[in-house]
């Protein structure tokens, strides 16, 4: 054990630990959950720390030779991914102080194993220049946009998913259903491009909001005010950390906004909740229409992953869009945990982006692999019961309102209803009445017509 | 126009408004929403103010003829009903103070005006020995427990109204259906009484949570110490307001406790929600058991309430529970305000009781008229379409999950497999591969005993 | 009374109303709250009926003189404003159809008052080509946008008063504080700037996200494939709104997403939501910088709009701030109802539409109006108390800070411990302890170089 | 490798794992989250099965030998603890389904395993009479009812620690503050006696709404009507899992109810999140009165638990309770997400119980950690600046309400008026002034009096 001190008091800390005495009481202090931080967020924190060594000195403020050392430590770090030094849990008290003193004395510690004739001090050399109050949202949203690849082309696929079902489902008509009642008839391609459609509407509008995310707070250290930090480094700094990370990063023209202000993550959950409420949508609508096999809408056949029932044999059930759904649900609630944490914060910080971390993290997470299972486990092998949907549709009343533009509402109103009441077909009655001619009837009934193309 | 004065300095008055200056500012202060605070609460705010000065009196700190005054006023606001003179929005800031200033006034002025010789200040008389921030909460909460008969009496009603339609259709065979697939077979006698079931619970705790809201802070004044109440007044003001309201209030033990926190409505306020998703659920099952009229399950028939729509003629559409559904929505809505609000109390008070009291009395009001809805307009006229349900479960394989037992899960998986894709009813399946005798398949699969009874 | 029938029934209409039996029967259908539908989507469900009529006659559907007189009719409706014919209430099953044959309705009769000589029918010539599902979005749509203006308006202004803020004191020296502790210095120019820099990137959000209602369903009908609708009249109708109303909506290219999904509404609710989040936290911080007026932070003097108690003489509260935190909370929970509602969107529509406008359109109103009375009520006339400001950086010790880059962060941990403990200014140790020289001291510790210029 | 077959087809399983084909197909089909099925839930499931066995074998319906093997394998795992067969994710389609074949498939294997000659099948001998409807939230509330004590006993712990703090601060005055301004004075003991109140109640609600997770659907099989459950096996079932388990569990009257409905989870959520809100209030007091430790309230001393800021030295953050507010946020959003799962319930079944029982475990746990945390980290040795407080109070102008019943409000308003403009204390005015002889204000102005005792 080695003996480290700071302003609380003196701790053991084990020997041959990277961590240090800071490090140490927050995995001591916050018992909540056994879930680390998220190993991007370490590797993006790495990142800047890495920077921020070449820029503060570039800016003649660190000696090379620490500089050197710094660097190389957070190569190795980077290079070997670990991150068992890493001890912090996800949910922590401190708006994420403890994480950024566990990296600043990992990479202190590493440095100094790594050149020990270096002496390498985790606040004034690793930190300088900074605070957790700028890094900290900083590696966030760094994280944040490393997960982003994976979600969007996972969106991507959806997208072209439910383009290739369209195409594949081109002509196969069905009826449509409004409030759950029959309606007018449409067709599967016609379906499944406008969940194409909507899921369009979602990739544009995540990779919006996640262009906010880019802008960062570096070189506001504790509050915004730039303190300690030389002009050099905070012209300097985001640049470097771009060379650092290969990402597009750019800093903010009010960096007091940018340091205590949370709107980005609150605007980024919400596209990722809605993203989430559309694959609910989406999700009810497959489980629907695959509802059967002999009493439901029975119009499209899931593939079948498992067994659905330990009691009822050969039961199938839409597990893959059932735990699409689960995830929506929890998106929904990360959404209001993002909610209720930005709306806490105060004055100059707000202390609770730890949770919104790990919310939005995990949210982009979940939702990436929810996508990718809604895919790759039920769209790319549905199929449709084409016999049933155009069944439907030929014996169907509401068909009719075809005629409205003929014979007006009212007269329509009629028909219908007497062949819902007789069980007659509406072009039966409509050529028993002599309404209209065969040929009349054949096009305006035609499933062509009836769909508009 | 009379010239009023208070701390801030002079104002106009109408020269015959019953309000004063306080008020005028308020009304002034708040225009977000034109929605008046609940009559309820005004009513139950005159109550306090008559029981106070009726207790005041007995304590001998109120000279009789203003007591008189006071009691005279009150009764007069209380029998006319007339709260024109109440002009405080139900959305305002300052913790409620506006409407027991509000309230204040309107009494003195009353007072003055029946009895010209006596002079009554809003502060020292009427709302002598108390503070917004003990009469508030407490007029809130007499307001919600007015509301609670008619709710009680509705879900009461609605839990009859169940029981009644599953009596009615005891005996009505339906197939079940888990993970919208089709599931073992049940009646309709059973489903409804589920409903039954649920919506009891509803009412116990509703009943439950809302009996937390019969303790009060009366006596407490400012901040909980009684400041400025008398010993007497504090033991016999909630006796009092018993007495002038005709409730059951009593006095909470912890007065600084109860005039800062407001978890009862946290926790009355989860009570409606959890209603609501209740309600929500059940029309989803309505909606959907009446999908139709050809292609959809096709089992229910909901009351005719209005044509469904503009364009297709005779469409009709489950419009009852699909305003239900809405209410729910909402209500889920003000529930996620009131748990916001509650979290935000500071210190000795919570200053944000105005937008929960205005949450919770609407949903209150909204439930109770959605429920009445559902009764009136839809549950009691509801058909069942038995032919359909009969149909369902005399050709649906998944009944043949009664030979388990007999045959084992593997077999019987087999068996309704290859029903499935065959074609072919199950029981003649059994027959034609002498699996099961005549008489033994008649006795598994007769309707009685594949619904246990 | 005059009689007219539906497909239900039969019923009694009063002689002289606008509205007919599909309306009446809407009325008594939903009765959970008196608020009536939105005015401005009224006004925009007018401006499209008058906009189809044209579209129609041009696309040689519907005769001249009918045209003519429903025109006519439009044109009185949104002269007149008299909306006494529109009896459908806010919250109303069945999708908004009751709204749109409410329209349909008081057009037609108008029409034929106006006209006696020429026949109208409410569907076949006013809703000729039209359906619920297409035009009830479109004109909620339509209503959201036309409440733009003024939001937009008020959080320019708001960004404007910030801006002003910061300029009157650019140079009002002040401790920040992180975590609720005392940190490095700021201004109250950088704060107010701050805020200015987040409502800025609210205004910008809400705009974007207002530029997806601009999308509209017209021409879709029933289900978006457009059935009853002339190909003329699809390529006609935006083009005939946008004149109509003046807006600048224009076609969405997949009109069966177009009628069945509401991401747009969950997308634009959010952008309010995160506007509300961000007006709750400003909120907050006022309220938090004017406690006092002793024992408190004691920074800014709110203007006194109010007496702020019934029984502590002479407090002032912050009524303003606190009435923008609960309508933050009000629309955090609308967000919540219109998230619900829209993931029960199924198949071809989503049902949940009027609760989601009813939410959405009272959470436009009460921001708009939230923002103006903080500008108004509150914002321009506010007061920092210089003095207590300047002090507390004072006789801070976290200034000592400025040292760490000097001295180190173990040794400036030292002499802040100190500071603290003896109560001794830091500037005094350093001279004390000849640590720095006082021209050194002066220079760091100017006011100027510790919140970097 | 083994060959195992279910109704999809045939599948490869490791030759010597316990699961078998329909887990290794869940293992696959949901790969959402790492994180594993809850072990108590495990633990619970192997208890009913247990308890199954042992009751079909009373019943006749299973042979002694399957009983005895079946036990043995139970009582195996349980005294284990070994869950490594246990492999399916907490997030999971199919409504539980895969965690109750796992449990089948475990028991069996380890049962053949341990008894070589007995043939078990998974489905007709361990799931004998049972259905994953019926035992899964069977398994999901016993789980939760075995997180109880330890949530109790830490709510008792916060109880009784708040009690010890009223006790030790009995008579240290300090300032009320309402709506963050100076208010009448309390004292330390009042205050915390009054969270000692709070959390009492919320001991007493999460005990009530934990109580109807004591009703269980067992019996009820697959969907209600108990088919292929033996009488005797339904009326002895529950007391066998209680004799199993230690519980005290009882059967539901209406079975279809309790399989449907998940109420139950809505209401335990609820009463968890109220104590969520409770405990994020009481936090948000703690930072604030704790601010300082020169510019803020600087009333409370928090426990020193970990350097506050890597930039700022000696700064010291209210870590713990800020840690407490996350998790408040984090379960505030877990509720959102139980609330949303509870509405999509369809019919016979809700199939997204599994994100349900994963929420609220979580939920339990989290909140118990967080108390815990809160008690020893940061309550037991909080401290309490008694001269800061005192000299609040003895400078306060508002104490002077307490002249308002001698002097009217409108004279106490002028005085304190006086006091503050002027800078003098209100007892200096009194004097100088005549009002009140000095053995007057002595009186009114002590501590006791001001407090109320």
């Amino acid at each position: 054990m080695r003996i480290e001190e700071d302003c609380v008091g003196k701790m053991e800390v084990p020997e041959d630990a990277l961590y240090g005495i800071h490090t140490l009481r927050a995995a001591g202090n916050f018992p909540i959950t056994k879930e680390m931080v998220h190993p991007d967020l370490i590797e993006s924190y790495i990142q800047i720390k890495k920077a921020a060594a070449k820029t503060n000195c570039e800016a003649q403020k660190l000696d090379v030779k620490k500089c050197d050392a710094i660097i190389q430590a957070c190569d190795e770090l980077l290079s070997s991914g670990d991150q068992s030094g890493f001890i912090t849990p996800a949910i922590q008290g401190g708006a994420g102080t403890s994480t950024n003193m566990n990296t600043n004395e990992v990479i202190a510690n590493m440095a100094m194993k790594l050149r020990p004739k270096v002496f390498i001090h985790p606040n004034d050399d690793v930190n300088q220049a900074q605070s957790t109050n700028d890094t900290y949202p900083t590696a966030g949203k760094m994280a944040m946009l490393k997960l982003m690849p994976n979600l969007l082309n996972e969106i991507e696929r959806l997208v072209a998913t439910f383009e290739e079902l369209s195409r594949k489902f081109k002509n196969t008509i069905k009826l449509g259903r409004t409030q759950l009642q029959d309606a007018v008839p449409t067709t599967y391609g016609k379906s499944f491009h406008a969940y194409a459609s909507l899921f369009k509407r979602d990739l544009r509008r995540i990779k919006t909001a996640s262009e906010e995310l880019k802008t960062i707070s570096m070189g506001g250290t504790a509050i915004g005010t730039g303190m300690n930090a030389s002009k050099y480094y905070q012209e300097h700094i985001v640049k470097n950390i771009n060379k650092c990370s290969g990402m597009n990063l750019k800093s903010d023209n009010d960096l007091i906004d940018a340091v205590q202000n949370t709107d980005h993550f609150v605007t980024f959950s919400a596209a990722l909740k809605t993203l989430a409420v559309d694959l609910s949508k989406v999700s009810n609508d497959l489980r629907l229409l695959a509802s059967g096999p002999q009493s439901g809408l029975n119009e499209l056949h899931l593939p079948k992953r498992q067994a659905g029932s330990s009691i009822m044999p050969n039961k199938i059930n839409p597990v893959i869009p059932e735990v699409v759904n689960q995830v929506a649900f929890e998106i929904i609630g990360f959404d209001a945990t993002v909610t209720a944490a930005s709306e806490a914060g105060q004055l100059e910080l707000n202390a609770f982006e730890p949770i919104m971390f790990k919310s939005i993290l995990t949210s982009e997470e979940h939702l990436t692999r929810a996508i990718k299972t809604l895919i790759d486990h039920c769209l790319t092998d549905i199929e449709v019961n084409k016999e049933k949907c155009a069944d439907d549709v030929r014996k169907s009343a509401v068909t009719a309102t075809i005629l409205s533009p003929e014979l007006g509402y009212v007269r329509t109103t009629k028909i219908i209803k007497e062949s819902l009441k007789e069980d007659k077909n509406v072009k039966d009655i409509l050529i028993s009445k002599h309404i209209l001619s065969k040929d009349k009837i054949d096009e305006l009934f035609s499933p062509k017509h009836l769909v508009n193309g």
